[in-house]
Parts: C-alpha cells; structure tokens; sequence
C-alpha cells in the first residue's frame, strides 16, 4: 500500500456575495478542475463577499486557485464593489489549510507557488500566515489594514512592498492576501437563558484577546432566542475543542447558567473529534490508526 | 460520485494456536485473495486457537472464506488438536459482521452464503446470531455445547440438523458455526487500585449476566499491578461506549475507587468513536458526514 498523497483545503474570500450567477460561475470553474471537492460556498449579502472552500491535493488545489484567480478577474470589479466588509481586493484572502498527509510547511509552499501564478496573472500578492515573508506580515489584520485604500498607500514603503505581482495597483482588481494557517473550527454553545449579556461575558473571559485560551475567538449572541457563545477555534493544537467547552461550562457556572447543547458549523477534521472522545474516555491513546474505517478506506471500489 | 460498495468484516477462530507456520500459512491463503485486508490475527497457544480478523466487499470476503475453510482443512486436524477451548471443528466459528454501507441482513445473506460454499466443502455448517434459521439457534454457546462430542450426539435430533454439508460429522474436520452480528468492541477501564475484587465487584454490576447493561460482557482482572474491568461491547447500539465506562465509573465511586485510564483493543468504528464525542460534547449531532474526511476520503490517489 502507497501512502495517499498530502491534501490541502483552500478557503478563499471574494468580494461578491449578491450576484448568484456571478458567484456560481466563480464556484464553477473551480470545481471543474479535475480533483478538486468543493466543500462549502457562503455567500454573505451585507458584506458583499462569498467564502468558498474546496480541497483536493497539491497540484489539484493549484489549479483551482488558479482558476479561481482568472474567474474573479474575469467577472468582479473592485471600483464598481460596495460592501461593509474593508475588502482590499475581487479576490481578496486565499489561505491554504494543511489536510491529511500535509505539514504547515507544505501548506506554506503551496501558498508561495500560488501567491507566485497570481502575480503572474496581475494580481498584488501579500504572503501571510505560516507563509509570511516577514514577521510584521504574519496577522492578516495587518495586512489588509484600510482596505484597498490603506494597501495602496502603504506600497510605497519597502516594509510592505509585495511578495508577487506588480508594485502597483490595478484599481479593479485590487490585492490579495494569500498565506497558511491550521484548520479553522466554527464551534457553538447554547446556554440554559436568554440573556445574551451571560454569553458576552463568558464570551470575554474564554477568548485570547481577554486573557483567556489562545487561538481562541468569542462573541455573544442572541440565536433564536437563546443566548449563545459563538467560538472560532483557530488552532486546535493550541485550544482543542473540549478545552473550549470547558471553559464556557465553567465561566457559564460561575454565572449560573449551564451549556443546553453544542454545535460544529462546517466540518471538523477527525483528529480533532478524536482528542475530545479521547479526552473524556480517558483513553491513553487514540489516533486514526485506530478507527476501523482508517484502515478500509482503500478498499472499498 | 457513485456510492462506496458496503464493507464487511470476518472474525474466523480456527483451532491453531501453537505451530506459528500453520497459522502463518492459513492467514496468507486470506489475504492472498484480491480485495482483502487482513486486520489482525491474535493466536493464544494456551487455547490453542487463532482469531483472524479480515475485511473487504462481499464477494472478496466471501472468497476469503472459502480459501480459509481450504486451508484449514488442509493445514489442521481435529483428531490431534489439544487445548482449552471447547473447539468444534478445525474452522470453528466464522461469524460476518455488517460494516460502512453494510445492513445486519447484508451480513446475515453473506453469512447464508458462506455457509453453503463451506457445506460443499464438506463442512458441517450451523447457521446462528442474526442468520440463524431457528430462534433456538441463535446463540453461539447452544449451538457449541459440548464440543465436537456434543454436536455430534446432537446431529440425530432433528432440531439440531446441519443447516449445510453433510449430517455427519468428518472428525479430522468437525463442524462450524457461521453467523452474523455486530461489531464487538474491548474496551477496558484500569482503576487506582490494586484491589481486584473491586474489579470483579464492578464488572459483576455492571455485566448484562447480572442484571446490568444490555449486550455488554465484563471480567475483574488484575494488569499490570492494577484493578482492570475488562469489557466486551456486543452490541453498541444497545450499549455504546460512554455508557459502559460511565456506568463502570458510577459503580467506582461507590466502592471508593475511581477510573484512571481506558483502552480500546483492536479497532472501534468511526460512529462509535462519535457517538462518544457527541455525547460528552452536548453536539446536537455528529455524524461521519460532518467529519472532514469523509468529506475527502476519495479524492486522495
């Protein structure tokens, strides 16, 4: 038996989210490219930005960002774009996630390969992330501070020169940010009360940018009518899903109120499914290698 | 994307413990045969008897019967076999179990047909668990009482005919119980003592033999320097995981003792291994569908 070859998500942003034929020939042409799985579309209206996700391997995922380059050049204008989203380009974040097989550091060569083909197709290419060409460069925050307006003004400087493309704008076209990070998990806690002010609090206490858990994003909501703590894990080497619930269940506590139930939007990679029912099994291990299904996957026609 | 053809597992015990070439050379005659993967083989000279575990689609499955039956009628010979267990045959129990794709009657048809290949083979086949073909039969140990002597004083009544092969008994070969069930799942807790009766203690609650969870088998045992309750989960849809070892931790508790760590033998299916994450995650839902991989599973050469 060969050892399947490493595979990669990628997650871009565009800065379409009304137009569905524009938005379904965008997503067409990347999933015509052959091995390439389209995973997910959502398309945001008031933003005006879709976020696709497909995955398949290197040279596969390649192809699809390069497809996906030529599409939105082809059918997005950015001088013609209103959105509440501070969106810096038509294809404005293309991260490369690391799957099955792959390191961060593939996913970071990948990302320096595509980020090189979009500068060849005219686009303004920052490298961000796990792909960063500088440490400065690293936070897409940073990156894209002031939108399109604040890229363009900052070219100038050698510190935020490009990594591909021209050193000059095209103003229909704008720049993208193209980097590698880990697998993003959307994870949702629905509390016992209707008090949204319970979920803001506990909310602010668990994230990283209160002091809580690191790679670990919060926000209270209200979601049809019961209060919610809406988390984005980041990194789950760093805050595992269960690490995560723990934290809400024991600041929901003090606060006396409880978690009801919980839910994963989008997919969770196993391993991490696998660390949380290790976890609470007291298991002393548990890895694909003993999931019977791992060991099938190959023999099934 | 054409649905994957359904998987199914064969657990064979054959009476071969001790002669390592033997055995060797029965399992290599199973996973010769296209389209099988062998997943374990656990010999125990003291019994004198050798678990196989092998998977593959139906046909492929099924030619690994065959080509095990074959081989174990060349290779073994009841007449000289000595050991422990009350063995019946040189091919003692050959039992199918439905896995991804796979119904209980899916397994119990597959079963039916193995038996009628082995019956042509010259083996005396009893049909039992889920491709029984009387409620009396259903039960590996009715239709094993006894041993070989026991099958054969039984072969002149009439509720205990063969289901195929001939009506009397080859002794060089014996008979063999072919069946279908669900997957079986070991799953032990070590406790923080070295105190085994505290195991035997719990295990005795906790066992359906006492009263306790349906469809779970469960043995105090001294590992290691510690209190082990060792289990066999018959049927997790009847008992899944979590409730095993929660209802082991309850029993604990009251006997002052507590879980330290668990293990999984052998493999454990993929919705059983969600079923645990769901439940101690509060997830609304969790199926193979929401896990990344199955997503992915064939896009990978």
């Amino acid at each position: 038996m060969t050892l399947p070859a490493p595979l990669f998500e990628a997650v871009p942003n565009f800065s379409e989210g009304r137009d569905a034929a524009k938005i379904s020939r965008i997503v067409d042409a990347v999933g015509g490219v052959p091995g390439i799985r389209v995973l997910g579309v959502h398309s945001d209206p008031d933003h005006n930005r879709s976020v696709l996700t497909f995955a398949g391997e290197e040279e596969a995922v390649l192809s699809g960002a390069m497809a996906l380059a030529r599409s939105c050049a082809v059918e997005l204008d950015l001088t013609s774009q209103a959105g509440e989203h501070p969106r810096m380009g038509v294809l404005d974040v293309l991260p490369f996630v690391p799957l099955a097989g792959a390191t961060m550091e593939d996913a970071a060569g990948l990302a320096r390969r595509a980020g090189e083909v979009l500068g060849s197709l005219g686009y303004v290419v920052f490298l961000y992330g796990a792909a960063a060409s500088a440490p400065h460069r690293r936070d897409l925050p940073d990156i894209r501070r002031g939108g399109y307006e604040g890229v363009a003004e900052r070219l100038s400087d050698p510190r935020w020169r490009p990594d591909y493309g021209p050193w000059m704008l095209d103003p229909g076209r704008g720049a993208v940010a193209v980097g590698a990070r880990p697998f993003l998990v959307a994870f949702n806690a629905f509390l016992d009360t209707d008090d949204v002010e319970v979920a803001r609090t506990i909310a602010r206490r668990i994230r990283e940018s209160g002091g809580g858990l690191p790679a670990l994003k919060a926000l209270g909501l209200l979601v049809d009518g019961r209060a919610q703590v809406s988390m984005n894990l980041t990194d789950l080497s760093l805050t595992p899903i269960h690490l995560a619930l723990e934290a809400v269940r024991s600041a929901a506590s003090d606060l006396g109120a409880s978690v009801e139930s919980t839910e994963l939007v989008g997919l969770a990679p196993l391993p991490a499914i696998l660390d949380a029912a290790r976890h609470y099994l007291g298991l002393r291990e548990l890895g694909p290698e003993h999931v019977l299904e791992t060991n099938l996957h190959d023999l099934s026609s």
